[in-house]
């Protein structure tokens, strides 16, 4: 497993990140982490990986895009003082675009998307041990439908950062697309954004095998 | 992994398996598995087992002795006709010799507990296909601790009846103990038997194991 | 208009009915009528047909399957002598196959709804001077979408019904179809289920259609 | 119907326009719009001009006189660039003099209304492509009624407006006269003010016949 | 003043007698009474007669018409063993009838009303030192208005069974009278039947002063 | 009655008038006057004396010594231009003194009493037709109890400086114990000092005795 | 110290023994106890005499009467087989006569509560090792208080039955006297009858004197 | 005892002491002193030095270290111009360490405890009649166990500093250790750390001993 003994792993999104983490900082005890994927990954970190120590903290929160991230990548990312730095954003950027078409004010178009996360990544990188780039996702099996294929070719940007600056890279879409043969979308998520717990332990999954976590 | 597809698991207990289950039965959406090892197990599964389907329903009640499980087996058990059946009670039994010494008439001894244990076990495990039987556990690392020292008692009469019926057997204390030595027992639970997400993973783990699940 | 003066209309259904109408029967002031369709058909009518004085009850409960209409249908539409009666059930019955495949002992599979359907339109039809059969729904513009698919299947059974009844028939489905090219579905409902206010007046309007309504 | 497609209508008023709306603008998902006619508006164009795409926005403040308007016009209005703007402002500068006669300083008396209105009208017209002006109203069948009497003289300001400015002029006093023959006041509201959902669909009617909406 | 030492006034009727009264009898401490004119009764009968250390009951429930009163008229006067009882009912009989029009089994007609209300002044009048029984009103000044033509007709029934039974007659229609002239109905009540505390208190000196109550 | 047609009063003090009032200014709809002798004062002079159409201002503030009447007289007080003011403070400062008798920064002493109370009352009479000055008090019939006579002590200041200023005297003590003789104190109030509806009509009627207020 | 190790005590009485003790039976963790003298008679037992193993348990409730707990003697007394028993009752029968004396039916006579009080006593004496009788008191100096002397009579009751019965006797009411030259009343308590926790330590300390507790 | 007539006694520390005390300052009626030690402190001084008027301010907040005391130390300790004061600080300082491992930012090491300590202490010893160094300390039997061995540690620097300085020493470990030998620590609290009610009168006890504080 790649992060070292005593790492500080940040990990900053929307609301598939934030889940109810705690204010103004994501951690500590009780519910801190949230109830998603940050919190299962620090829970199976901390059973298979105890003695390593690792400090997770969560500072995802809802609503955000990437242009949210922007705004607030001083004192959440930066002065947190990371060692490994994962992000996932993307899914309000592409999904405002689909559920509030009559507001282009909110609506964060994939140029835009790709200079700001462009810009955040190149910021970062030198600062950390590790960046782990995730893609965003829609639990929707159809790639003909618009919005999956939207937030497909935001995926396809995430991947492209990943390679440009040597982070590791987690293809969420992709890990969703291998249970869903066995599950009707409104099993994982109602409106095929927010997952159940089996949806959030698919990225934590994902996450961990990203940075080489071994269940044994 | 030993169920078979469509299984249903039916996992009983405590306020350790509770963890604010829906009520009557703790299964549907949302947080109806409750917020602890049962929904990491049914995540877990439906993560790395998708295609077999499983049913896990919770029926663990906080407060619960194996008393408590005795007046509502026929309805909370038998009724639900299990394939699969977990059972971890005891915890209780034990906690209130400790914390509330004066009202000797909700303690359970040794000896109704194991007598009502058997009863349970012996009336169940011919319905099943696999029954699962873990112990109660305390966090705390002094084996000399009374309470620790007690638990561990109620333990081995679990592994007990689980060679006598040839259940399946997952020593959770022991489970615990790994993890130990990287952290005060504070860190893992205040009063040392409601744990953080990291202490349900460490359940979760425990079971999944017991019955053949592989990460991978 | 097809409704005479002082006609009693009641309309019985799902939470799409429903919509927090007032219990046990849901009419009177405020927001008795609920917050949906049924709350726009009487606005509708009371002011393009203030003189008719129609008297409009909501009697639909969420999470209803048609099974659950069966078990309230005397006390609930016959014991109110509606002169009109409208019908709109099946998503739930559809739904809870794909939702929640787990648990079959809640899914209304599409013979039992069809003969559940039919008893209660025999039983109703002689008693009222006009019956309105509303086909579910589910706003998902893909039809090989396999929940799409059901619920069209479900949607043809209140159609033949309709015919064999001699009662109207509105199609709710192709009602959404027309609006669907300029929404995204997500606009209109996150869970595709639960419509805001427009998709609520395009199922509004689809009945006021069925009736003779006039909006001049 | 006159609004073109991506047109934007910002709707100001007070608690009838306003009904709940979302802070500090009231646009969006769920009830942003408020549950009154603002929200019927949105919902009718949303069923028949589906492809036109209108944006509403609804700014409505309960207990809002003219006066007030005034002073967040800047920031509600002018910094939203509507396409289209509706008014109906004059029930509380009217009823304040009637329900709390003892607090002159809250009164709005006509004249200062006239000015203020004017003010707020010469302003907007040059900066819209329409402007819809609506009439306070009372729903009160008795035009000796001093309050309704007094309401009269109001709407007859917003009347004189509307010619000297070229503005679509919506009499909704005479919308209500229309049904009133069949209500009591009290049936369509308490207060003969805050109208139920008939009452605001009496008003969305007016509106929407006056810019040449189209039913069919 | 009419009732003696140590006398039991129990005060029936609706909720302008009501007023949040404490159940199931509405006695005691605290607002036991109400904020209504029973409150103000007792409050100015315990000031000037101190002495005669009257005991004052409220009965009033919200809703209530003389069809509800009768149901709970053995439990709710009878029993109570009243020395004067008041009776002020009839206001729902007759809204009901103009603001729910569309539910007749709802609304108690002329007929019904003075049957019923003679029926429970005959059973009561034997077993009481005094009988008070006072008009519904409506605070409306124009006596053509539907609903305030109806409340007087109910107000004459009540006249006649007055005279019938030799109870005191209190015509609060007629007090409402005396103060209209300088207040708009909006200011004494927004719906013009629930009043403010001036309101209430014409209510109480039109009750006072048909029992002979002295202010100095 | 003194106060002329149109006549502003404004009632300043502590708890005891407070009552409940509306913030900033109690003065309005609803309970804006409180639940107390303010309220009952408004609704009395409200209905014998409908053509003078007085306005009641309601600015008394629970716990407020003669220390915290000094601090907001501007904007409480003069601000608000009225055109007569009552006074009644005391309560607090003398209250403090016994039940929290450790914390002597709160307690204001007789001296410092009637120097802000003086300078209070002369800033103020020049600029109102008339001026009210009510004595604290003390619902305890035992002169001898010290908080008792305390209390006394702080009345003979406020009688010398109403004769001092010309103000009308209202003694509260007095009017309280012509009733006492029938009431024991826990009946009026259970700590003495906060009054039932009954003890606020107390107050309220010793008040509008000393303004001439004719109950016929 | 008179109770023997594993002594049950269980202390019955109205809302100052209650003070929000758990329900059905007070004891346990937490605030089952209560906030008054029962919570502290049971610390300082368990401070001082901790190897005792005493067990409290407070069924208190609030408002009762002698006559109240002739009700529920059997299940909150008889059927939890106390070794120790104290009574503190009467102070409710002697209020209610002084704050609400309108209603008579819900005295308790001195008569009735000295019959009844024997009644309980006597049939409980023979079934404890040690019964405790407390006076009921009043916080008031001043002994020509009227309430204060009708407390005092009932003391004397209580004394009585102490004597005829053998029980031990505490006087509650000379406890708070020997402190009340340093406190006025107010100061434990606002309305002379619930104590503040130096009150409840001044009721606690006198049981404890009266069973022979050793403070050091 | 060693506090004079109308001293003046603070107490600040962590959530032992805060219990829920009144902001700003915990003093005056209710529940203001907490419900922890101090608020026992205060009943106990004023039960039995009822005559000497002692005045006793809880200053203690929840989760404090020395750290935190340092910050409000002017404010609400100088300020306050006390006349003795009692800090009992250290437990989070040692706890965080254990229970919050990953975050060593929060830590307050012993040497940084030390300092601080002392730096407090100096400056405050010149200012008061007496001062009083509480430890803090762990419900833990086991001295091996790390987090007691710490606490212990900590404990020796403020005895270290109460040498040093003159300072009364209270050993609060001590205390808790003359009751373990008969309490299970779950009983006192399920953390070891947030006394029940007993523990805090063990606390209670142990303060009022180091002040000379007589029980009879």
């Amino acid at each position: 497993m790649l992060l070292e003994a005593k790492s500080r792993l940040v990990m900053i999104g929307d609301s598939i990140t934030d889940c109810g983490r705690a204010r103004p900082i994501g951690e500590g005890r009780g519910e801190a982490l949230g109830k998603g994927y940050v919190a299962l990954v620090d829970a199976l970190l901390g059973t298979m990986y105890a003695s390593r120590e690792i400090r997770v903290t969560n500072v995802g929160s809802s609503g955000n895009t990437v242009r949210s991230l922007q705004q607030r990548w001083q004192t959440d990312v930066i002065d947190l003082k990371p060692d490994w730095l994962s992000i996932m954003i993307g899914i309000n950027d592409v999904w405002r675009q689909f559920d509030m078409p009559a507001q282009p004010e909110i609506h964060v178009r994939i140029d835009e998307y790709e200079a700001t996360l462009r810009e955040l990544v190149a910021k970062s990188k030198p600062l950390v041990k590790g960046l782990v780039l995730m893609t965003p996702f829609y639990i929707e099996p159809n790639p003909q439908d618009p919005m999956r294929a939207e937030m497909d070719r935001y995926g396809r940007v995430v991947e492209k950062l990943a390679v440009e600056f040597g982070a590791i890279f987690i293809d969420t879409q992709k890990a969703f697309e291998e249970v869903l043969p066995h599950y009707y979308p409104a099993t994982l998520a109602w409106d095929r954004v927010h997952p159940n717990m089996t949806g959030h332990m698919v990225l934590a999954r994902a996450f961990l095998n990203g940075i080489g976590f071994s269940w044994n």
